[in-house]
């Protein structure tokens, strides 16, 4: 059986990607040694190595491989083993051409970049099935392995393939999918447009159309192409499973990734991890922080794994910021402070040619140690050496967002009444007013498990169905408070409408019905007021009618004045909001901290603005770790009663202290 | 022989388009039942049938319209019976893959939106015109039948084809036009860039061409593509025509649509209808109207329809703005105020599944009564029943506008002095200074008679002929006020400068030539100045030398200053001005306000600012239709001596009377 | 052997394309009259005349060209004889459909516009060489012919071909460069991203691939399509050598070209021409002062002629400026200023037909001799004549500005780590300096002999080679002012990183190292501050740590505030200034001042601002030319002693003049 990753690792994992292939054998030493100086326990290996692993078909060389794979043992650095079927040789590009993907005007894509292989494409699974099979049985029994890096951030370039392999494919999955071509019909409504099908070999791609696509059938798509890559790792996963039972398999993930279904995806991973560049530009990395505790969501809670990240700057971007000194190591503590036990780099040593050579690294093209990259990458290093207790920690959330990929693909589909929506903006919008109150905030799913929460917010759930709203309905019976935006409710899970008025299945829930939506173009504003003040709103707003539900913000401007904004409907013993609008962020704050203060939900601690602060707990004891975003100190008011050892300086704390500007701190609480 | 309009539908028809094949049968019978509530007359049936017509080739399917037919004739409600032809089923469009469209790169479109079809495609001629026949013969006798609705806004997604039939036809369009290669050569050009041809075959699409095109291809192009598509419509109209004589023919139009010659089509309408859907952003909606005018013009006066507009809101924009309350009635009446008889909607009933199912309608997705829009929909309707003394009434207009496809194209051809010339906006700056004078206006060919005009506009008339030129003098010649703004009478109908001075053919009429053209860049301004005041134009000045005309206003600024801007040349018993540039929108107002005052062209009535007034008159009397787009009231002078009846409200009206905000009268002159 | 330009033509030359083969015959005579009265005396004839030279294969047609010969050497003008490749006919297209140039999707490019020949076709290769053969032998001994006109704007619209022969083509062109399969993957570093190849074959073109290119074999395919045009160039002027031996031949170059490696063309030219059209919107057209200067260069200071500039408008940008009276002949000056001896339009008729129609002539449409445009042209050609002792005259310049094809390319492909730095722009910001300074300034090859020129400034010298860093080394030791750039010496010539730390070669010579770039985005500005001010700087700052330079101005805000910007060092005799970010003007200026009065680098005069003046010197004497962009008259102080001549009015001058404003003076040191 597979061991838990404490077991493997027990440790704060600390590394990089490591692509020994593109440097001569001499350096490999020099690695080594560099590694270990900077505290380097984790590498991932071999990740693009196909081509200098099986060099023609059935050619393998693993010469090189053995070589690292034994260096890095000697030296203390364990391996995730990456399974290099991120992109294909081009040697079988020539011999497979049905393995290249094709684009949308029904052009194969040429070899030359990466990862241009169609995922529908029968010899790309055959190639990958003898290459990770070949890996599996050399690398079984090596010491320095700990974990299988599957692939290489699925999709990331190429979600969407319009093959003739993925046609057909297409047709299978319809078919599975809805048995009948009725069945397909009725889904799709086809009866829209003339676009019945009489059987399956009738169906085309959504693309290259004419004019606005059927949406079933894009949503569709969405979902297949998904479940196609979605496939490989399965694939993969279950060579390696059958000849290393016990070693943790994984695949990294990325940052607002919407093609593949990450919660589905989780539940094939032993561990989640992902890869997280945040601009220099946006400041502080709020939707950093969003996607840190999503990932710590997708196995509810099981620590994850921050794969890569980026030690100064990328070169991916039109103009790549560097980050300033001391920046990338508060940035990694964000990662740590929301349950992450592994901080890793792209790449160890920054790359001499390719399309990435300007991707900065742990060790520069310099390759001086006095470098400033490299001494702040070791000063982390050794740090993080200091912070084994926080290894297994968890986070306990009494909020819960409501994720849901097929709400992200659902929405952004074209055709609304409005069309720039935004899922993930509109997601965060409740996100931030959470972050910056520091309250702990889980991500869940429309059909998972709700009673351990104690707030529930639900932003434009579009697609909905029954069971879904069973769930709520029973959350919110049970006392539970749910908040639920505009814009949800409105149609099943092949995109048609719930008939019979908005927000359909939600209204008994709600207690109200929404007569029509009134979206308003960029610029322009709407104002309502509560009970408190007035404020201002924008996007959309929705002509509500109450049926049981009370008004709590009303419109004041405009012709839907005086019509409510959002309303509060008692239900059992719970109660349901609907906010019928894209409020200012002030009110969003005002609101969630009322809902919060109800339902007695607080932060871990009350701390000055732009000062994270975050609680981590298990075995080892509870952690408070604090993250000062300010240029300047702040003073942390910890309260009586209580004694701490902040764990990065081996200080003794109680009461209060001063945290530095762009400082962190770890805080073991003294359990004597 | 085909029965007037007027006696098919002897009232103001009122529906919109229905689908009942997206709808159940028991949805049917509500259906009908709600249309009579809301005062519905008249559907559009079928558009988008065909795949449940004929379901596979030769397998008709007729008993769900038959049934749908039935019920609508007992409801009292009058049905367009569509040709179902709009867009090809799957099963066609693979068993004929030479009926689908290719684009600009040689990939054929893919099935799954709609509009596919390619208009050179024989087999799709071979099965419009099966279906068509198969629907006449069933439906000929059918009571319900008032109008045969042909296709569906042909060209609206797809007007230019580049399939190899495309291309013969294209070859073969040629040979017609120009009997020899030489004559081709000679009318593009040929001998610049090395492009002569030695026969037909060489001749390739101005598609995917290294640089600048050949303006005499394209512009050919252009005619051709526009021919292809308006003979689809004839073969329809040829096939109905035959086994249903007296049925009016028609097929709905479009707003700004550049690719089809509507003035050309007209010719084969029984009745021109159009589709309209103003953005709410826009305000006065001063552009459509411009359309309902253009609308009236194409059958020289003759009522017409509004064949789609929305209830609430469209969904094809980014963000689709809601029509506020009171909007949608408001905007109907500009339809009837400029001559329509018919008021319809897309759609009846808002659609589930499909690409447009946030596209508004009659009926909105709650099916509720009580909904603002079906509330607002049925009292439109009931209110229009008041109005059929409107029925077959004309305007009588004065003042023409010169608006020509031809130059459309010609126009916003590349590789001109300016390309941001922009025709419609340039025919705009004219109407839009009579629209707010409230001076009727017609819009014509540069062929057509203007003896019944007191003044004629020609806004940027680029390419001209001999003829055009002989109608132009002898309209002026004959006391006529003509009006030629800049970049006029410069090309022949190939696109070839007419060569000698600009404005070649004119310049006798004009007395004057332009020794060049003087460009400026979006935001540079240059000032004129007249014996009035000083103003400002921009995007274009002419350096005019005078050969018999007096310059009315002059350059202020710049190199150019001193010389003429606007000229008048008294020519025979009338006048012909030339405005050399684009001048801002107050000059031009005080200058066709000027023109009108000496012509004695006056409005109905002079009323207050941003109400509209029109006269309707016929047998049936005169009407004047005010609308009033001001918030608040507006008084309204009928002057002394004639008593109305406002149609809308009942009352008898002498004198004058309050206009509410944003409402409407109509009034009819009492005939004691 | 081949003539001296100065032998055929010993006068300035007067003149432009001319095609009458798009006129009838009478207007032959009609041109050669007006020509000779407009002082022209050369011509380009024939430029897109395949279709017409051969109007089937091997169907020639010289009848109508001989008769222009004629007509032309009867009225003193002479001929630039086109060989007429510049575009395939109609018919050679499809007899050789290889011969058209394929996308980058795949798709060949139609016929109907122009150049759509592709680079590498045989079929185009014969083509050419026969029809070029033709032409020689018959017009070898006509006493008209004055030089050869090879093609046109080669690569102009079509610099990339993706057919198949070209594939084919660029497998070659790598087998010749790398020998082996493993020099390319190692040159191409294929090691990254699995990109490593087994054969030739397996070689895609970087085109239609999913992320980011490999940079080697984006560069690689760079410099293969350059040299697939050069080849071009190269067997037409093999087979015109072989025929007319003591004939110049040449091709005309463009403006800021960026696919022609121009200065390894100018070897093959016996005459560097170029086609420059500055928009009337840029004001002093200084960029375009770049390139007449860079043409110059080309080959090392030999005269120029500008073979293409406009009377009064293009019509290819979006909107066409025209250019005010006086401007066509100040600007043709900046041509004489800066080493040109002829000037020439496009074109000399303007067109009647065509994608060019709208593009200014030497006669315009109206063909009126009193027009503006031929006023003017007419009354240029006749000045000219009396600037024949400036013919042969040369410009000597003390500072080079480093210069590179390769630069350009490299540069600017992506994955930098900031990708806008727009080499041409960082190449102006130190040109522009210099040309306000009117320093005479020379463009040259990074291995080119620099022991003429006391300063040296190499912008952004991205990829370079040991050899040329030695060669900067011996001219600094020697005693030279060397200004480097940031983002120099980084690469090599394959784009792989000289790893050790920037700027790798060039550390010793600078006397410092680069520990990482910090790029800034757009709009945000650092300060930086000389002994003398505070400046801002943008775009890119760099950490430098010195090794035996001095910071001569150093960062003044930020977390890089207080390390160096600026750094001198002293090497052997000379200095290596270092400028790691992109300063504003202000401090450029300042800065190029102060390194030029240190090696007394002075303008020939002083003179007040946007005023230019240059010196051209030869067996005729020495010549001042002066260019007043001013609308006001200036004053010029010539100093005392000298005499002078204006040849422009006749004017003997001594001392000081007063220059009208838009005015010009060519003054001829009397030597008395």
């Amino acid at each position: 059986m597979v061991k838990e990753i404490q077991e493997v690792l027990p440790f704060m994992s600390y590394g990089g990607d490591y692509n020994p292939e593109q440097w001569s054998e001499d350096v490999w030493l020099e690695d080594a040694r560099q590694m270990k100086n900077a505290g380097v326990n984790l590498v991932s290996v071999g990740i693009f190595s196909w081509a200098v692993l099986e060099r023609q078909e059935d050619e393998f060389d693993f010469g090189w491989l053995d070589k690292v794979m034994d260096i890095l043992h000697q030296h203390g650095v364990g391996v995730c083993l990456a399974t290099a079927t991120a992109s294909t040789p081009a040697w079988f590009t020539k011999k497979y051409p049905d393995s290249v993907a094709v684009d949308k005007k029904g052009v194969p894509y040429s070899f030359g970049s990466r990862q241009h292989y169609s995922p529908s494409s029968p010899s790309y699974r055959k190639g990958i099935s003898k290459l990770v099979r070949k890996l599996a049985e050399r690398y079984q029994n090596h010491p320095a392995l700990k974990m299988w890096h599957v692939n290489n951030e699925y999709g990331c370039h190429l979600s969407e393939c319009y093959s003739e392999h993925s046609l057909r494919a297409f047709h299978d999955w319809l078919k599975e999918k809805y048995t009948n071509i009725e069945g397909l019909n009725e889904g799709w409504g086809t009866n829209f447009w003339s676009q019945r099908y009489n059987n399956w070999e009738e169906i085309d791609f959504p693309a290259n159309q004419v004019t606005f696509y059927n949406p079933g059938q894009m949503l569709d798509y969405k979902r297949f192409m998904n479940d196609k890559i979605f496939e490989l790792y399965k694939i993969e996963k279950a060579i390696l499973r059958a000849i290393t039972p016990d070693i943790p398999i994984f695949t990294n993930f990325m940052y607002q990734f919407k093609p593949l279904n990450y919660f589905e995806w989780a539940k094939e991973m032993d561990l989640v991890t992902w890869d997280s560049y945040p601009d220099p530009r946006e400041g502080i990395p709020v939707s950093h922080a969003f996607h840190h505790d999503l990932m710590r969501s997708l196995k509810k809670g099981q620590p994850f794994f921050l794969m890569e990240q980026v030690s100064s700057h990328v070169n991916w971007r039109d103009i790549n910021l560097t980050k300033k000194s001391g920046v990338m190591r508060l940035w990694s503590y964000s990662t740590i402070a929301r349950g992450g036990d592994g901080i890793m780099f792209f790449q160890w040593r920054q790359g001499r040619a390719g399309a990435e050579k300007f991707h900065g690294a742990m060790i520069p093209h310099s390759n001086r140690e006095d470098s400033r990259v490299y001494k702040e990458v070791s000063q982390l290093g050794n740090e993080l050496k200091k912070l084994d207790s926080l290894v297994g920690t968890k986070i306990d959330a009494k909020v819960a967002i409501v994720f849901d990929w097929e709400n992200w693909w659902a929405v952004e589909l074209e055709g609304k009444p409005h069309n720039d929506l935004d899922y993930l903006s509109r997601v965060e919008t409740y996100y931030k007013a959470l972050y910056a109150l520091n309250i702990a905030v889980d991500f869940v799913q429309p059909k998972d498990d709700l009673s351990s929460y104690e707030i529930v917010i639900a932003p434009m759930l579009y697609i909905i169905d029954e069971a879904e709203v069973a769930n709520f309905e029973t959350f919110v019976k049970d006392g539970g408070t749910l908040v639920v935006s505009f814009f949800s409710g409105i149609a099943d899970k092949n995109d048609r409408i719930h008939l019979g008025g908005y927000p359909a299945l939600l209204r008994n829930l709600l207690g109200l019905y929404v007569d029509e939506f009134v979206p308003y173009e960029h610029g322009k504003e709407q104002l309502f007021r509560s009970n408190i003040d007035t404020y201002s709103c924008s996007m959309w707003t929705d002509m509500i009618r109450l049926k049981g539900a009370e008004a709590i913000a009303s419109y004041d401007s405009d012709w839907i004045k005086d019509t409510p904004a959002v309303t509060e409907h008692t239900y059992g013993d719970g109660k349901a909001y609907y906010v019928g609008t894209e409020p200012e962020s002030r009110w969003v704050k005002e609101f969630v901290s009322q809902l919060a203060a109800n339902k007695a939900v607080v932060p871990p601690l009350t701390v000055p603005v732009n000062v994270e602060v975050t609680k981590r707990s298990g075995n080892s004891g509870e952690h408070l770790i604090f993250i000062n975003h300010n240029e300047n100190d702040s003073e942390i008011k910890l309260g009586e009663g209580n004694s701490y050892t902040n764990l990065v300086t081996n200080e003794v704390i109680s009461q209060n202290f001063s945290l530095k500007g762009n400082d962190v701190a770890v805080l073991l609480l003294s359990t004597n």
